[in-house]
């Protein structure tokens, strides 16, 4: 069997099921940070994102861009968490043959985003590579209390999105604003039950949050924004790499999370949590309504 | 100017001369891993090592022992700031072409050191790649008062290495032991002032002790053990890839560690730190001495 007929979905889950772990991790593989012992008051959030020249990014782009996205990508994934980032060590494979305002350009970008999210970049490793390799790795902290997981979904939680989804891939990838300062208001003042990053896309990372939560969902075509950028709704919910929030809270402080949002960011009410028998269910603009996969696949 | 034309070391350099960083930071770029504010009496330690096929292995190599290699490289990093690893992240870039097989390996390698070492691998991250690519960055914690740097060695210190040096790319660069247990042992019970483990060769790692330290040394060839793989002293002092320890304390306690040490593991007296206008002296075996470049030149 090859690789890619598992998918890297179903690998790391063969991998995270064979790991044994001591009592000092709290969560391990399987959420957008792994949430660990730290002291009395806070856990410790570690999170690595590889980004690989033709994959992530390519060679045309601009080398500050790219080294603004490889970082945002992580303190994104410690937003969701509830956290705020710490410590980042960085490691590069870079071409011999490559200039060296390119490598200067990409480091610009990444300490223009530590700076202004208070990362302090702490080590890295430099190796040659045939093509440009990026790796982040990033701690965070949280205050116990606002450590919000994908499990946490509750029974008729409503949902919200931030932002504009889908077509990010016209330039939005590059040059998106991590929702630091989104996800800390949030948890701070509201009682959050889950929480994730769209980087897969809102269907497969809301599917994420259903199914570690154990949980269903129904969602409203109209709720959605789309962003310009996208081909269409069908679409902009299965593009990945929006880097916008997924959150879910009792629908009792709905509104008043909505009267007090104090963020140009738009944030939209797009659904809510169901029992976990009721599947995935997708209103469409005209009213009607059917089941949807998650995983990408709508049957209607 | 090309990046080949600066030299990894030069570029590290070069970004860790503009990076500013908040008071949390004890040691940031320029050590075996960076040293943070964790608790009261404990630093967190925080490295990254990226090994990519071709360069670092190959693609006809074991994959279990590429695993092994990869999570141990981390582990000596951290034995070598006298501290203990707790918990790792692995980013892993792969051919979708790739036989499951090979990737179930590479992953008990890695976990057979985790459980040996008692490391938590806690996330991970995985991509399609054309070249195998392998980033693991690992966390530690030291006491405070075990903290080694490689900028603390002090005139007339005595030198150390453990192990034998040189050709371990004949096959100990992939199945080597890291040497936590040593190091820990040493730290615990020795006043030792500077170490530093050997991943680019003796000459050029006892050179940054030295750089660091502001310090020269004397170094005696017929007291270095080495190893039956190289093809000689000469080139066994610029073998990179050792993974052994170089440490120095005061002279006073060599003699007590030479007879009080455990461990089935070689330790050799090497030489003398000299003060600093005095520069880099080796003492062949017929008993003539020069000065020797530790960037890898001898001049006589």
């Amino acid at each position: 069997m090859k690789l890619k007929d598992l998918g890297e979905f179903n690998f790391i889950n063969r991998i995270s099921e064979s790991i044994r772990s001591s009592g000092r991790v709290v969560k391990g593989i399987g959420d957008d940070a792994a949430v660990l012992e730290h002291t009395k008051n806070k856990y410790l959030l570690f999170t690595t994102d590889m980004l690989i020249e033709g994959k992530h990014f390519h060679k045309r782009d601009k080398a500050e861009l790219v080294g603004r996205k490889s970082l945002s990508c992580s303190i994104s994934d410690i937003a969701a968490m509830g956290g705020v980032p710490r410590f980042a060590v960085i490691s590069i494979g870079f071409p011999g043959y490559l200039d060296l305002k390119y490598a200067d350009k990409l480091y610009k970008g990444i300490k223009k985003v530590a700076e202004r999210f208070k990362v302090d970049l702490v080590g890295g490793d430099t190796v040659s590579s045939g093509k440009i390799v990026i790796n982040i790795a990033l701690t965070g902290e949280v205050e116990k209390e606002n450590l919000i997981l994908r499990s946490g979904a509750k029974e008729n939680d409503a949902i919200f999105i931030t932002g504009n989804i889908g077509g990010s891939i016209k330039s939005r990838h590059l040059n998106f604003t991590p929702r630091l300062k989104e996800a800390r208001i949030l948890v701070k003042n509201f009682k959050i039950n889950s929480m994730i990053d769209i980087s897969d896309g809102l269907l497969a990372d809301l599917g994420h949050i259903l199914e570690e939560s154990d949980k269903g969902a129904v969602i409203c075509e109209k709720a959605v924004s789309v962003s310009k950028d996208a081909t269409g709704f069908d679409s902009a919910i299965r593009d990945g790499e929006d880097f916008e929030l997924i959150f879910t809270l009792p629908e009792r402080y709905a509104d008043k999370l909505e009267s007090m949002w104090p963020f140009k960011t738009r944030l939209s009410r797009i659904g809510r949590v169901l029992n976990g028998s009721k599947g995935f269910t997708l209103v469409r603009k005209n009213g009607k309504s059917g089941k949807i996969n998650p995983a990408g696949f709508t049957h209607f």
